[in-house]
């Protein structure tokens, strides 16, 4: 992590008002629910969603190299939602006029430098569906990694160059993918680190599976 | 679903001014970045988090029945948030002064009708970390069906009560472990049908562990 100086530090947080947000809004839905009775809920939204009607991609991804196993590349960022490094698989908004597709495969290439391709993608998915209208879809990616390069475990070293937009520090790290649930435990212990849910949840359906008694 | 006598049907969407939320709030953080530079972040928060330190949770779990496959639970309900009915796991807001363990078994009997045991809970995880400072802990839970309930596919009928609260409609269907993702992926293809993120991903995990080539 070249670019990372010192550690991010807030300095101030204040309420926002619903009229002065640029990114994401509250709404007030008045609805009538299954037995005819009016009931209100309150929403977060994104104010970003454009034709595709899909907020956000995230890429679960394989890095294929010719002799390591199987690895998958994770990001390393802060968040200023958590005043904390979220670890997280690869993710963006979808832009007005792109499909979901089009929208993994570009910002697989802007936070990995990878270029990748699309092997399947999710049905459409609620993010938080108790809090937010905010929706998404996983799209699973594979890459192809040369001799030369590490794919088990390094960091960015030798990595081909990110493209991030301004104010973006994203530090890439590759983990076997028979390693990833257990490295994502490791991540949570420590100090002002947080794993993001859904690449969590993916994590520990495959630990689940694989040592599970009760199939 | 004996007490759904109508679709619900949105009747107002308006904006909702930060001061008269009640669950939810946008904030304003403003911070210094890795080099040095003042940036600011919009947030959506829940207004709800006790203690615990923890917003939510959610209850991934088994159900034992003496001589069918293990089989898991799931919720259907209407979500204003998404004008639509979701399919996740059983979920909870942490109250005040429980322990997520405690949140996990009250919640899951009050949605499930069922008594259950924690059988591990996760680290720490965050909603959707982009957006909003939500997180959650996935707690694995087991509960035993008698013998004389279905445990394998079938809907509400025969189940014990539960402990709603008003306003809260929801439908239990309880599907095979084995069967999990693919049942998933029907109920997405159905009209006003989404499946909650967490819970695709860990059905997603599973698949992808039991079906993937690269191991």
């Amino acid at each position: 992590m070249s670019q990372k100086t010192q550690e991010p530090v807030i300095t101030k947080v204040s309420e926002l008002r619903t009229e002065e947000a640029k990114w994401v809004t509250l709404r007030k839905v008045e609805f009538v629910d299954q037995v005819g009775k009016p009931r209100t809920w309150e929403v977060a939204a994104r104010k970003t969603r454009g034709r595709a009607g899909v907020d956000a991609v995230a890429m679960g991804n394989v890095l294929l190299h010719p002799s390591r196993p199987a690895s998958t590349m994770v990001v390393i960022q802060y968040r200023p939602p958590l005043d904390a490094y979220t670890v997280e698989w690869p993710a963006g908004l979808v832009d007005e006029a792109e499909t979901p597709e089009q929208a993994a495969v570009r910002e697989f290439k802007e936070e990995t430098g990878y270029e990748c391709r699309v092997v399947s993608i999710s049905p459409l998915q609620a993010a938080d569906p108790g809090m937010t209208s905010a929706n998404m879809q996983l799209v699973m990616v594979e890459a192809d990694l040369p001799e030369t390069e590490l794919g088990g475990g390094g960091r960015d070293d030798g990595m081909p160059l990110q493209r991030l937009e301004d104010g973006e520090h994203i530090q890439r790290v590759v983990l076997p993918l028979t390693e990833l649930y257990d490295r994502l435990v490791e991540y949570s212990k420590q100090d002002r680190m947080i794993v993001a849910a859904k690449l969590f949840h993916f994590a520990a359906g495959m630990h689940f599976a694989q040592t599970q008694k009760y199939f």
